[in-house]
């Protein structure tokens, strides 16, 4: 399906469908190379018309953050669903629900847990969570004798089905370039087998769930783990693009933004397209004289009759407030944009981006185009 | 209404209602001693309730920021509506059709904005914007033959009922202490009153409107302006508080997390309660011993039977992810808090975090209270 440009008349996702396509069909086929399961993290794109381009629903193994997203997705077909966060003992309620109605896996990461397990009153799998690096949330790598205890006494648990590993490298995102990427993911992948290896763990079969956007579109094995579960590589975004996991080309989401305001003494022009849009979320620039580095929300890009081309120079979102953005262009660019004309602009963070989407819809009018 | 603690099962907005309600009271009389019109910007609450609370719909003039907004207060009975941003030549249709519907003020700044507005078929009131130093979007405060000419050729326009200036000082926000933004609003209102007595404008009555929070909250007098725009007063925020603009007691948004993960040997604890849920605005803190400042998310109130309380000192959201926060506090607060229990944040930015609540409840599972 072609773009529509002329229909666009507020702040609009753009999905370039074929693109995402491709990332998708890319990240499964390394992941049948590697010779682990692939459980794509369906909190970057929520959305159950593009969650059918990872295959049939029934078939697809899914990851979410939370647990209205596991609804939709469960209401929507799908079976098999990592609940990628923490258990929160105040959706006990919910979380048994759930385990009642899909293959549910549950992630723990401290004995404080065990109060809130023991309400479980349907089949389940639980992975303990493992923190490799990353430092947001997991028991530490480097206490073996905690989760080797940990999983003795969730093996003991009631309608236990499975028992897993989980480990998110999250800090592979302040990394840049192939070889730092490199250096997180085998840092984080051997901290995590030498625990599996000091705990001498002799009980049931550990499932190992792993997988960080950065790493998975970088590496290509991944030892030890037994399924990859990244999220952010079937759209790719400008901090993506930063980090070098992926090129320009793989990005598949950017923004349309009318320009309300033109400024060429300034050397910007500000679009309608703000904070509520992009969210708040950032990356940077480098400058090429000094090699410093300056905070931008959005990297503009060509516009094409058919959708959008190389990153502009100099193009980039330089601010935003709640619903302007404002936009730095090279002045021979701003001289030929009237108002009205579009920009395209990759955004920081896709995730992000597209979360707002789905529910702002209404809110903002921010509107989606897949082509 | 108390606050019900025990329903809380999610990351949940909860709106003071009394303290918004003096939030709205005092501004009001500040406008009515300083003998101007206050239009409250309802960008920040979204809500047809809370709306309700600055008084009957059909008698109190407001200000949106996007056309769904102005969708939205139109069909809850509003008449007076500014969409307080530059025309989006893409919406004329629209625009049109809001005309039709409520007295609605349209936003110009430039002379290209002409086009646009030949368009119009339906009476408006039509403000041209000013920039007086805040360098977002505006006509520059020091050309007063162009404001001249733009608003001699707007008195021709088509269905033209009003017309008027509108100043946003938006540059306020970066002032800290009454002093700062005393300074920001004095050269702002002087700015635009030598514009205005500089073009000898003879026309037809012009109203001003100028407005931001921390100017409308700190200052008495608005001189030259005929109307006060401010938004974000009716709940402030830790940007607010950090600026001097109100006091911790006047604070009437924040959002209770539940509690994921403890970490007493990181001094953290981390809460479901994300970029999703707070969006990435940010704000500072200030350390005491070396006076560098560390930008942070999110301030801890102590936790109330009925509400909350005083900042916690150390007690500060240090990064956010999707749906992750991560929090540093105190040593001995981390001992007695356990798994599920609640934290009551206030966040950076009221506007956005409550923004977010409007669209995302079905997509985050955020939800509010109003007590």
């Amino acid at each position: 399906m072609p773009i529509i440009w002329q229909a666009i008349q507020k702040p609009t996702v753009l999905i370039r469908q074929q693109t995402a396509k491709a990332n998708i069909a890319r990240m499964q086929h390394k992941a049948e190379q590697a010779h682990v399961l692939l459980r794509p993290h369906f909190k970057t794109h929520q959305s159950v018309e593009i969650g059918r381009w990872f295959g049939e629903p029934k078939q697809t193994p899914i990851a979410v953050s939370n647990t209205d997203m596991a609804w939709k997705f469960v209401q929507a077909g799908w079976r098999d669903i990592l609940l990628a966060i923490p258990i929160n003992p105040r959706e006990i309620d919910n979380l048994n629900e759930l385990a009642a109605s899909c293959r549910l896996t549950l992630v723990v990461e401290h004995e404080d847990a065990f109060q809130t397990l023991r309400q479980l009153q349907f089949p389940c799998r639980i992975f303990v969570e493992i923190d490799t690096g990353y430092v947001r949330t997991g028991m530490p790598w480097f206490e073996p004798k905690r989760l080797k205890n940990m999983l003795t006494r969730l093996q003991m648990q009631a309608f236990l089905t499975d028992l897993g590993l989980m480990v998110h490298s999250g800090h592979s995102y302040q990394a840049v370039g192939k070889e730092a990427v490199e250096q997180v993911h085998q840092e984080s992948m051997s901290r995590l087998n030498r625990l599996i290896s000091m705990m001498q763990w002799q009980g049931r079969r550990l499932h190992v769930s792993v997988g960080d956007t950065p790493s998975c579109s970088l590496m290509d094995d991944f030892p030890g783990a037994t399924e990859i579960r990244p999220g952010n590589y079937v759209f790719y975004d400008l901090q993506q693009y930063q980090i070098g996991a992926c090129t320009w080309e793989q990005i598949a989401l950017a923004v349309a933004c009318p320009i309300i305001a033109r400024y060429p003494e300034r050397g910007e022009v500000v679009v309608h397209g703000g904070a509520v849009h992009f969210s708040k979320d950032w990356s940077y620039i480098a400058h090429k004289a000094t090699g410093e580095t300056t905070q931008i929300f959005g990297q503009v890009a060509q516009k094409l009759a058919d959708g959008w081309g190389a990153p502009i120079e100099g193009g980039h979102v330089v601010s935003l407030s709640q619903e302007h953005g404002r936009v730095a262009l090279p002045p021979e660019m701003i001289k030929k944009l009237r108002l009205g004309d579009l920009l395209v602009i990759v955004p920081a963070h896709s995730c992000l981006t597209q979360g707002l989407t789905q529910g702002l819809t209404q809110a903002t009018g921010t509107q989606v185009q897949i082509f």
